[in-house]
């Protein structure tokens, strides 16, 4: 197979594109901004799915399904919130289509069909949900409500990427609703617990945990909590968010309960979300200019075996022993392809499962068997190696862990060489410019000076990291005194 | 607890709707026709999902995820479908807000931010998937793309009904495309089986295996097969459909592939789904007025144990008596709950179990015990029975089965009982306004005839069964010769 996609020296950009097209995970639409996720993303999503789903279930959420439409009246209410999101929001008008007096065969809106009120279609769902939740919620007996749902979301973004930023994506939105302040605090940062345990153990992506500033908030939020991981051109990716939200959608929905003493109080909520953004994040984390490197816990396919033969002879010992081999993984519970295929020759194949990129090759030829050796090929580290082909098997697991552990390492020692301390405004822009990667430095705490720098350099806050040490600093842009450094970096 | 819901006797209606919205399956929402599935019948959703998505990989289909939105000149290429679901489109034509000038604080849709072209809502995805598929599909190596999605999609139904009839519902659509006519046929047949299989298994609700009347066909179709349930009022519900496309979509996609001789041929076709609806059915297949009947497979919960004292005396050991009761159940993969909710008495439990239809009650109290005794009772055939406390465990898995087979075998008994044949119209309105149910009746094969019983008796032919017998006849309606019976019914 000839060389498929750019690299990244060349064009990172079209790098990022070819591989996401290339590898099969996605593919552009009909609809400006959309994509297609093809099977094989869409098997990555769901694996990551499954563990995030589980996780939540295990402290204590349950799912439920939201209108995919919020009446306008409904979604300005809480107008913080409406305001972020207003401009980017699809808006259904009618309800019908009829025939094109003008065009036979073609359909136009029918004007007669116009709805008495519009519908957005949810960028965000607090607004739908708080609106249920003033109905479900009296007591304090009904708190906790601890509700996520798996859904979809609209978006109308200008410029858009796959998995990065698409116009529509699919996300999970967790919406919470306590009796304290207090509660609801800790469960915002459970949840960014839940999502940076989820980055570091199953994606191998490290992340810096840490609280936005007040304009990189979400719109109608309290606070915001964040993990941002580091991508491979120095640039940050915000990978998951959890909201403190106050009681503002609850004095938005006047959602109120009564306490124990009869009292009646406002509610205080949480949101927190992941979208199909973490993909685009996992493969720039990790991938090479050979393609898709996936972590084993969540790869589609870990484990991909291909039988190396001309003509017939030997074929069935051969394609028995695969067989085999396959059937033993499987119920090691390891996910294993047998890559049969033959129209294509093997040398095809490798560069297709290295594209794709399977964590473990296994390739099996005659003369192999007669050895009784197999070749095991690492997409992480690109090493191949002899095997006893009778031992193998047992190898399979303690290997996908080694994988899964050194790719966390390799990124981990990339993050942390890419933080780096800056006193002045310059010496920032040198490291955003040459070395890239994340800036610790001195803020005086203000908007102004925020998007003063933001604008000088490209580069935001990406966050106020979680126990961050203090000390005394003047801020690179103004000079006024600081207590703490905080993180810039450029970011997606 | 007092009664919360009306008889079925008194208003089937009402009862149906009873049940929904208090046993916190389902609520409605502040967009007209669309529901609130609540976490309780979105752990049941999950559970029927997940049955089916692992039939549909056993059988070599994969997942993906198209856009939400079908542009409308994609929407209207295949012209049949798009007239079929035109009335009931919602259609998204700006993609912008703005502050209302006229009302501080409110929002309106933004005249600027006008869609070049109309996005529809997808009602349902073959304009879509097909458009992609050109791309897809050169040779016939690509050949059979096998392909599922679970997603949302919206049609805009005038009179709606919670779970039965919703604006949005939540559904899988199954998209294949093959090289032959006959594979596209055994494919869309073999679909049906898993639906039915499916829908008797898991459902615990026989179904009527056959082909829709060309008036009932999806739009689009060459052939539609259904399988039709009959609810406790004697109407029938389509409960999932499998439908051969012909090369309808490839032709108005113009998707071909090139045959092993290199040849260009147009790809035959076939889609297939259930939605949320299923959920309506299972509720009108088995309930009564004391509320949900849930068959063990798909039931969220199949086992409470609900603990009774007064007082804290010997409390601790009741409580550690059912922890040990309900951890010995989870490890037999058996889906418990323990009610210790200190809020309500063990009678409102009872009666709240009951209304949601959990299949398995155990009740402990002091006494019991003492005795070394186990309260159970079924909730299918409402019997209570003490058991030996220390054997009730390994009973359950059993009693679940038996439940399981029981209900199947009630409704299987009811829905045998109502197919009826009648010779003459006057008997068959006779059948439907006081037997109901399913009517067997020669029919001459014309749309005409159809339409002139529909409006006669308000029935209309469910289906022509799988297998069904050969018979001379006269149609009910025109006298005309008939060669075989089908099924007429009135339906949801």
């Amino acid at each position: 197979m000839s060389k498929v996609i750019t690299s990244r020296k060349e064009d990172y950009n079209k790098w990022y594109n070819d591989l996401v097209l290339k590898s099969d995970l996605a593919d552009y639409s009909a609809v400006r901004g959309c994509m297609v996720i093809k099977p094989y993303g869409y098997a990555l999503w769901e694996n990551m799915r499954d563990v995030l789903d589980k996780a939540f279930k295990d402290t204590g959420h349950q799912n439920a399904y939201f209108p995919l439409f919020v009446p306008k009246s409904l979604f300005e209410a809480e107008e913080t919130n409406a305001e972020g999101f207003a401009k980017e929001c699809a808006v259904v008008t009618h309800y019908r289509l009829k025939g094109d007096p003008n065009k036979p065969g073609a359909l136009m809106v029918d004007p007669e069909a116009k709805l008495e009120e519009e519908l957005i279609v949810r960028p965000t769902s607090e607004a739908i949900i708080w609106n249920t939740y003033r109905d479900w919620i009296q007591s304090y007996r009904d708190l906790p409500l601890l509700i996520n749902q798996w859904a979809n979301v609209v978006r109308w973004e200008m410029r858009t990427r796959l998995f990065l930023r698409t116009a529509e994506f699919l996300w999970q939105e967790g919406h919470t609703a306590h009796a304290t302040k207090e509660e609801a605090i800790v469960e915002t940062k459970q949840m960014l617990e839940i999502y940076a345990d989820f980055a570091e153990k199953y994606m191998a992506m490290p992340v810096v945990k840490g609280v936005k500033s007040e304009s990189e908030r979400f719109a109608g939020a309290e606070d915001t909590y964040t993990i941002e991981a580091l991508m491979q051109d120095g640039k940050a990716l915000q990978s998951g968010t959890s909201h403190f939200l106050g009681q503002n959608f609850a004095k938005a929905f006047d959602v109120k309960f009564a306490d124990k003493t009869g009292a009646l109080e406002y509610v205080w909520a949480t949101s927190w979300g992941v979208s199909t953004r973490l993909i685009g994040g996992l493969i720039m984390a990790h991938s090479d200019d050979q393609g898709l490197i996936l972590p084993p816990m969540i790869a589609p396919i870990q484990v991909v075996i291909v039988p190396i033969y001309k003509g017939e002879e030997q074929k069935e010992e051969l394609v028995n022993k695969i067989q085999s081999i396959a059937d033993q993984l499987k119920g090691m519970n390891v996910r294993v392809q047998v890559d049969l295929d033959e129209s294509r020759r093997p040398g095809w194949k490798f560069a297709q499962h290295e594209l794709r990129g399977v964590p473990i090759r296994l390739a099996l030829g005659l003369r192999d068997l007669a050895n009784d050796k197999i070749e095991l090929a690492r997409r992480d580290v690109q090493t191949k190696e002899l095997y006893e082909l009778n031992g193998v098997v047992d190898l399979i697991p303690g290997l996908l862990e080694d994988i899964q552990v050194s790719m966390y390492q390799k990124a981990l020692k990339f993050r942390d060489e890419h933080i780096t301390s800056a006193d002045t405004l310059e010496e920032m822009v040198d490291i955003l410019d040459n070395k890239t990667g994340f800036v610790s430095a001195h803020w005086d705490g203000t908007v102004e000076t925020e998007e003063a720098i933001q604008k000088e350099t490209k580069a935001t806050i990406r966050c106020i990291p979680l126990d961050n040490p203090l000390e005394d600093g003047v801020c690179v842009y103004s000079g006024k005194p600081s207590k703490q450094r905080v993180l810039f970096a450029r970011a997606y």
